[in-house]
C-alpha cells in the first residue's frame, strides 16, 4: 500500500520537476523501503534520476536491495567512475549476488572498472557453488592480532568500523591468516583496556568451511544463537563470515524450498509475479507428467477388477474415500517427518521408534474412520442391504474398512519411512514423498479393497 | 551421534564416580551441547548430580536450553536457595518459556522463591497471548538517557553488559520510559567521547507493540536485517526488546506451522519424538474426519453417473489419473500462493495477475499432458478402439482430454485464489488450501468427465 502510494507521488514529483520535494521524501524512509520504491517504478531514466538523488552514503546499500532488472538499468546507464565507486562499495556478497544474475557483458562491465583487488575477491567468491557457505559469506570482517591490547583493538575497530558487515564478532589471526580466536564488543568492554586479546579471546570456535551446505550452517546458526560465523578454507584459513541477516534469507529460502519439493515443484528462486508462465509452467510439468504415468499404474489395478466393477458398480463411490483418506494420511506422516529432519528434531537412526509410533498412530485414527465409515454405510444403505441379504451390509463394510485401515496404516508407514529413507542414500527427503506416496497408497488402496470385495462377494 | 556418545560416557564416569573427570568433558562442550547432554540422561538423582557440577557461569543458560521435563525435574529436586538463584538470573523469556511448560504447583514453587520486582515482571510477561510479539521479548536491554555522554554511556554499558540479552543496539527512553531513540555500539564507536547521545541517536525507529503478532515480527526483522527490536505498550513505553536468535526460533516455528497445515495436520509445537501416539493422532484425525467427509460427495457424484459406469466400466481407469493430476496441480498453484503470501512476496491486490498467469500456466501443462494423454490412449486401445468404431478412439480422448483441462484449469485457478480469499476473510491461507481444495477439485474431475462421456457415447 504504502509503497505503491509512494510510487506514485514520486513520478508525479518527477513530472513537476520538484527534485528537491523528491529528495525530501527519501530522506523520510528506510534504505529498504526506497529499494522497494525504485523496484516499483519503470526501467526508464526516472529510475536513473531517481537513483542519482539518493545520498551517497546510503546509495550503495540501496543499490544492494534493487532487484536485477533494476540493477542492471542502472549499470548499463551510469559512468564507469559511478559504476567503480560502487562495486568498491559493496561488501562482496553483495557485489556476487548481483553479478551472479547478470548477463556477462555486464559483468565485464562492472569488473573492468573495480580495482585488482576486488576483481581478483569476487572473481574468487564467484566460483563457490550455489547453496555453499562460501556463497553467503562476505569479505568484510574485522581481522585483529593476538598481541593486541583491548584499547588498540578499539582503535582500530574506530578506523575500520564503517567498512565491516559486523564489527561486534571480531577475528584474531595468525601471520598465515590462520584463525585463532574470537572476540566480541562485549568481551573487550568487560575487559581492561590493556588486556591482550590473547588472554581474553575464545579459542573454541564455531566455524564452517567454503564448502559446507548452507542449510547445515543455518542450523549451526540457531543451535548455538550466533550473529556471525567464520568461514575457513581447507587449509583453515579465515576467508570470510557469514552474518545473522543472510542467515534469515537463507532459512526462508530453504523453507520455500522444502515446501515446494513436497508439493511437486521443481523448486526456483525466482519471484513469483516477476517470473515468465512459460518459467512457471516448466517448473510445474515435470511432476505433472510423472504423476500422470505413475497413476496410470492405479488404472491398471483398475481395469484388472472391471470384472468386480461390472457386477458392482455401486463400489466405485468408494474409491475417491479411500484414495483420498489414505493421500491425506500419507502426506500428514511425511510431512511431519520431513520437517523433522529438516529441522534435526529426527535422525535417521530414529527410524524404527518412528515407525512404531505411526502404525499406532495409523491404528488409531483407522479405527476412528472405519467407525464412521460403517455408520455411513448402514445410513446409505440401510440395515439390510439391496445387493447382500444380510442384516448390515456386512460384505460392503468389512471389505470398505478392511481396505480402509490397510490403506491408513501402509501411508502412515510408507509416508514416514520413504524420507528417511530418500536421506539415507542422499537424496532430498523432501522430493521423494508426495509423488511417490500418491502411487503408492493409491494402488494400495485400490488392491486390497477390490480383494476384499472379490473375497466377501465371492467373485 | 557425539551427544549419544557422550551421555554414555558421562554414565560410565558416573557408575565410576569420576566426578573431575565429568567436569572436564563437559566443560570442553558448548553450554547447548550440555543441555542436549542432559536432555538424553535419564530423569534420577544423576541428572541433578551433573547439574549441580555445571560451572555457576554456565548453569542458568544451559538450564534454559533444557527441555520442560527435565527443567521441572531439577526445579522440584533443588533447594530454595538454589531455585531464587537461577529465576534472577534468567532472562525473562526464557522464565516465561519454561514457566508456561510447567504444572502449577512447580509455577507457584518457582515463583514463590523470586524477589517481587522479579515476579511481577514474569506475571506480566505471562499474559501476553501466545504468538505475539510479547510473548518472544526479554526485559535485559540496555537503558540509556538521551543527555548522556558517550563516554558515559559506555562506562554505563560496561556495568551492566554481564545481565544483558544484547548491548550491541542500546535504547534511549525518557523519565515516563517512552522510546526516544536507537544507538548502536558501532554509532557510538564512530562518535566522539563527549558527544551526546541525544545528538548521534537514530530517531526513526524500527519497533512492535506487545500484541503485534510474531510473524510481522519476524518480518520486519528480515526486511531490515535487525538483530533487536524494541516493543513498546500501548502508551508507547519501552516494555521490552525482541533478539534476532529467538526471530530465527519463530521462523522455524512458523514455517513447521504453514507446512502442517497446508498438509491437513493440527498444528503443534511438541516435538514428534517426545509426543505420545494419543496426541498425534488428535492433531491428524480431524482433517483426516473432515476430508472423509468431502470425499462422500465425489462418491455421490460417481453414485449419480453409475449407468455410464456400468456401461463402459473401462472409463473407471481414468478416474485415478484425472483425480491425482487435478490435486497435484491445484496443490503446486496453492503452495506457491500461500508461500509467496507468508514471505510477503504475494500481496491481495495481486489476485488478478496471479489468477490470469494461472489460467496460462494451466492451459500450458495441460496441453502437454493432454499430448500424452492422447498417446496412451492410442497405444493401451490401438488407433481401432473396441467400443468405437472411428480410427482413432476419438470419444474417449476428447472425453479424457476435455476433463484433463478443464481439471487442470479449475485446480490450478481454485488453488491460487483460495489462500487469497482466506486471507482476505483474516483466514489463515495454509490451512483451507489443501482439504477443500482436494473436494473441489476431485468433483470438477469427476463431474466433467462423465458428463463428457455421456455426450460422446450418447448414454
Amino acid at each position: 500500500m504504502e509503497i505503491e502510494e509512494m510510487v506514485s507521488k514520486i513520478l508525479e514529483l518527477i513530472k513537476e520537476k520538484k527534485i528537491r520535494e523528491i529528495k525530501k521524501e527519501l530522506a523520510n524512509l528506510e534504505e529498504i523501503d526506497i529499494a522497494e520504491v525504485m523496484n516499483e517504478l519503470p526501467l526508464d531514466a526516472n529510475l536513473l534520476l531517481v537513483f542519482r538523488l539518493l545520498d551517497k552514503d546510503m546509495s550503495t546499500e540501496i543499490f544492494a536491495n534493487l532487484d536485477s532488472e533494476e540493477q542492471e538499468y542502472i549499470i548499463n546507464s551510469i559512468t564507469y567512475k559511478e559504476i567503480s565507486t560502487i562495486i568498491e562499495d559493496l561488501f562482496t556478497d553483495d557485489a556476487v549476488d548481483m553479478l551472479e544474475e547478470m548477463p556477462a557483458t555486464v559483468v565485464k562491465r562492472v569488473l573492468k572498472n573495480a580495482t585488482p583487488d576486488t576483481r581478483n575477491l569476487i572473481n574468487q567468491f564467484l566460483k563457490y557453488p550455489d547453496s555453499s557457505a562460501g556463497s553467503v559469506m562476505t569479505s568484510e570482517f574485522v581481522d585483529l592480532k593476538s598481541n593486541m591490547t583491548v584499547s588498540e583493538a578499539v582503535n582500530h575497530l574506530r578506523k575500520v568500523a564503517k567498512d565491516k558487515e559486523t564489527i561486534y564478532t571480531c577475528y584474531v589471526t595468525d601471520k598465515t591468516r590462520i584463525l585463532e580466536g574470537v572476540v566480541s564488543i562485549r568481551d573487550m568492554l568487560l575487559a581492561n583496556s590493556d588486556d591482550l586479546l590473547k588472554d581474553i579471546m575464545e579459542k573454541d570456535i564455531i566455524s564452517a568451511h567454503t564448502l559446507d551446505d548452507q542449510e547445515a550452517v543455518a542450523q549451526d546458526f540457531a543451535k548455538y544463537d550466533l550473529i556471525a560465523l567464520p568461514v575457513l578454507d581447507n587449509e583453515e584459513r579465515l576467508v570470510g563470515i557469514i552474518t545473522i541477516d543472510d542467515i534469515v534469507d537463507v532459512m526462508t529460502e530453504e523453507a520455500t524450498e522444502d515446501i515446494m519439493k513436497m508439493n511437486a515443484i521443481v523448486p526456483t528462486e525466482d519471484p513469483y509475479l516477476k517470473t515468465s508462465v512459460f518459467k512457471i509452467a516448466k517448473s510445474r510439468i515435470v511432476w505433472l507428467m510423472i504423476l500422470m504415468f505413475t497413476s496410470i499404474i492405479s488404472g491398471i489395478i483398475l481395469d484388472s477388477f472391471e470384472n468386480a466393477i461390472s457386477a458392482l458398480p455401486f463400489l466405485v463411490v468408494f474409491i475417491p474415500m479411500l484414495m483420498d483418506s489414505g493421500g491425506n494420511a500419507g502426506s500428514q506422516a511425511s510431512t511431519t517427518i520431513i520437517r523433522g529432519l529438516a529441522t534435526n528434531e529426527i535422525t535417521l537412526k530414529d527410524c524404527l521408534k518412528v515407525a512404531w509410533k505411526e502404525i499406532r498412530v495409523a491404528l488409531m485414527v483407522g479405527v476412528v474412520l472405519c467407525a464412521f465409515m460403517t455408520l455411513r454405510i448402514i445410513i446409505q444403505y440401510g440395515l439390510i442391504n439391496p445387493v447382500e441379504d444380510t442384516v448390515v451390509p456386512i460384505r460392503l463394510v468389512l471389505s470398505v474398512t478392511g481396505a480402509m485401515l490397510a490403506t491408513i496404516t501402509a501411508a502412515k508407514l510408507v509416508g514416514s519411512l520413504l524420507p528417511m529413507l530418500a536421506k539415507k542414500v542422499h537424496l532430498d527427503p523432501a522430493i521423494v514423498a508426495a509423488p511417490m506416496l500418491t502411487t503408492i497408497v493409491d494402488a494400495t488402496a485400490l488392491t486390497i479393497f477390490f480383494l476384499l470385495v472379490k473375497l466377501m462377494y465371492q467373485i
